[in-house]
C-alpha cells in the first residue's frame, strides 16, 4: 500500500530519521485521460485529480510535511487563519498527530457550515473582532512566541509536500508533460509543481521540463493585472485571493518555463466545471480554472496535436455541492406516469 | 499508477479480453491504523476508508464492473432507482463510458440537492408518480425489454467488484484480519467481502478467513429482528433499508464465518462518527456503524488484545456535511478581541 508522500519520496523531502511522520497516506492521486476535453482542445489532455486526497484537496500534501515538522519541533498546536481547504487539512493532520488545531477567523463573517469538515476533525474555532488580515498578523505573532506552528501558506514546508504531485505526474507519464496547467490563488501550488519538476529532472527521473501555465480567476487576477485586488470576487472561492503570497515565485515559474500566468472569467470556469464532470470527475469550481485556461489558450493556437497537457484539479466537488446546484447544471427532472412505457419515452424521447 | 480494480485483480474478475474496461481507478483505498479506537476497544483496530474512491463511496468498485459489462453487452443506458451513492457512481461511470445514466425517483419526495453530484455527472433524473418500490419494478421491467442495464444492487456484477476491497485488506495486512466489521444496509457489501476473502484464501493469498460482523442501524434492523421493517428510520441514511436485497447471503456470511449480524443505535453511530473523525478520518454517518458495532461488542468481551479488526468505512463524510453540523459536533466558537494575548488565552485557557 502507498505510504504517503514523505515515505514514498523521502530522498526529496527535508526530513530525517528523527522526524515523526504524520500521514493520512495522501498523494498517489489519479491522472485521468480526458477524451472530451482533448477533443475540444485539440491536444492530449490529462486531469490530475487532487480531490481524492484524504481531506479532499491538494493541501494534504503540504500539511503532512507542515505537521510532521511541527511535531518534530515540539509544537503542541498548529494554527491557521483560513476557512477553506487549508483549515480542513490542518485539522485532520493535527488530529492524526495528537495535536490541537486552531482556526482563527473574523467574527460573524464566516458561515460555520463551511467549516463542518474542519470542526468534525476536532479543530477549535476562534473568532476575533477583526478581519482576516488582522487574524493572520495575530497567528504569525503567536507562532513566534509560543509552541504553536503556523500552517498557513507562509509555512515553508508546505511547498516541499506539494511538489510531490509533479513527481507523480512524471512517474505516471514516464516524463514531464509539455504543459502543466494549474489554478492560481495564493500561487503556492504552481511554485511547488515547478520546484518538483526541476528536482525530478535534476535527479534524472524526467528528461524535460513542462511549460507552466497558471490561471487566476478574472475577478482576483492580481498577478495578471500587476497589482493587488482589494476586493477579489469570483465563484472560484478557493482561488479568491487578491494578493498572492507566492506572487514572485509564480511569475518566475511561468517565465523560467516559457509558460504564462493568464486569467479566466467565471463563466469560462463554470463551463469547464461542467465539461470536467462529463468526464466522470467532480471537482471544485476553482479547480476548473486549469481546464478553462487550456480551453482559452487552445483558441489562440497555443497547442499542437501531439502536446501532452496535464491540468491540475485541486479539490473535490463534494466540498462545495451548492455550486453544482446553483451554477453547474439545471435541475429540471422529467415527471412522468408510473409506467414503464412512460419512462422509456422520457429516456429515448 | 494503480489501474483500477478490474485490471489489478483481473484473474478474479468475470471479464474477458473483449470487455471494455470502464474505470476511474477506483480501489486502492487507505487502510488506517486507529490508535484512539484501538485503545477504546482493547484490540488492534484498522479503518478501511472507502470514502476515497472516485465518487466518494465503495459503490465505485461495483460500478466499474456493472458498467463495463453493460458496455460489453451493447447497452446504451444504465438505469437505477436510487438517490444516494449508487446513483452518483452510476452517473460517473456512465459518463466515463460515454453512456447515458438515468435515475428514477418518486415525484416530490426527494430533495434534489441530494442528487447534486449525480446531476453534475450528467445523469438524467426522471420522477414518477409512484413510490420507490414502483420505481424499482419499472426499471426492472425496462431493463428486460430495452438496451438498458439495471445497475441497482440486483446487478450481479457489483458483488464481484466490491469483493476486491477484501483483497486489498489482505494485501496490506499480509493476510485476513481476525474480524471484518461492516455496516449492513442492503447487505450486498458484507456478501461481497465474504466472497472476496474466500476467493483470496482459495488462491492462497491469505491463510485464514475473518469472522464477519455486520451492523444494521437499530431503526432499520430487518435481519436482526427477523422481519422487514416497513418504515425504516435512522440517521445513517445510506443503510436505511427495511428489506435488504442480500439478506440470505449476509446471514450466511455471518454464520459461515462464526461472526454475527448485530445492530447499533443512532446515538452509538454518532459517537463512533465523532471518534473516527478524531483519528483524522471524515466518513458518512452510516459508515460509522462498523466502529459503533465493534465498540458495542468490545463491552461484551468479544475481542482479545491481539485481535486485528478491520472496520469498513463505506463513504466520505463530505457526502453529507449537514450531519456534521446537525449531529456531529457543537459549533460554539470562542469570540475574542483581535489581540494575540486574547487568542493565546482562548487556546490554552
Amino acid at each position: 500500500m502507498w505510504r504517503g508522500i514523505i515515505e514514498e519520496y523521502r530522498e526529496f523531502m527535508p526530513v530525517s530519521d528523527k522526524t515523526p511522520i504524520v500521514t493520512l497516506f495522501e498523494g498517489n492521486t489519479p491522472l485521468y485521460q480526458a477524451p472530451k476535453i482533448s477533443a475540444a482542445v485539440g491536444a492530449e489532455v490529462w486531469l490530475k485529480f487532487e480531490g481524492l486526497n484524504p481531506t479532499g484537496s491538494f493541501k494534504d500534501r503540504g500539511m503532512t510535511m507542515a505537521v510532521s515538522k511541527a511535531k518534530e519541533d515540539g509544537a503542541e498546536v498548529v494554527i491557521c487563519a483560513s476557512t477553506g481547504n487549508t483549515s480542513a487539512a490542518a485539522a485532520a493532520y493535527a488530529a492524526r498527530a495528537g495535536m490541537k488545531a486552531v482556526v482563527v477567523i473574523p467574527h460573524g463573517k464566516v458561515a460555520l457550515g463551511k467549516l463542518a469538515q474542519t470542526i468534525m476533525y476536532g479543530a477549535e474555532i476562534i473568532e476575533i473582532h477583526g478581519n482576516f488580515d488582522r487574524g493572520l498578523e495575530i497567528v504569525r505573532e503567536i507562532s513566534d512566541t509560543h509552541p504553536i506552528t503556523l500552517v498557513n501558506s507562509v509555512n515553508p514546508f508546505r511547498i516541499d509536500g506539494q511538489k510531490t504531485a509533479a513527481f507523480e505526474v512524471c512517474d505516471t507519464l514516464g516524463e514531464a508533460p509539455n504543459y502543466l496547467a494549474i489554478p492560481v490563488g495564493n500561487a503556492g501550488n504552481i511554485t511547488a509543481y515547478w520546484k518538483g519538476f526541476n528536482e525530478y529532472r535534476q535527479a534524472r527521473h524526467s528528461g524535460k521540463l513542462p511549460k507552466m501555465i497558471g490561471f487566476e480567476a478574472a475577478g482576483s487576477a492580481a498577478i495578471v493585472k500587476g497589482q493587488p485586488i482589494p476586493e477579489p470576487e469570483t465563484i472560484a472561492t478557493a482561488i479568491r485571493i487578491g494578493n498572492p503570497a507566492s506572487w514572485q515565485q509564480a511569475v518566475a515559474a511561468a517565465n523560467d518555463s516559457k509558460g504564462k500566468i493568464d486569467m479566466v472569467e467565471d463563466q469560462e470556469i463554470l463551463e469547464a466545471y461542467r465539461l470536467i464532470a462529463s468526464e466522470g470527475v467532480f471537482c471544485e469550481p476553482a479547480s476548473a480554472a486549469s481546464v478553462a485556461g487550456v480551453l482559452k489558450l487552445s483558441k489562440q493556437g497555443t497547442f499542437s496535436e501531439t502536446d501532452k497537457i496535464v491540468c491540475v484539479l485541486t479539490g473535490n466537488g463534494l466540498k462545495d455541492p451548492d455550486n453544482a446546484i446553483k451554477h453547474g447544471v439545471s435541475i429540471e427532472p422529467k415527471v412522468v406516469d408510473a409506467k414503464a412505457e412512460a419512462v422509456v419515452k422520457a429516456i429515448f424521447g
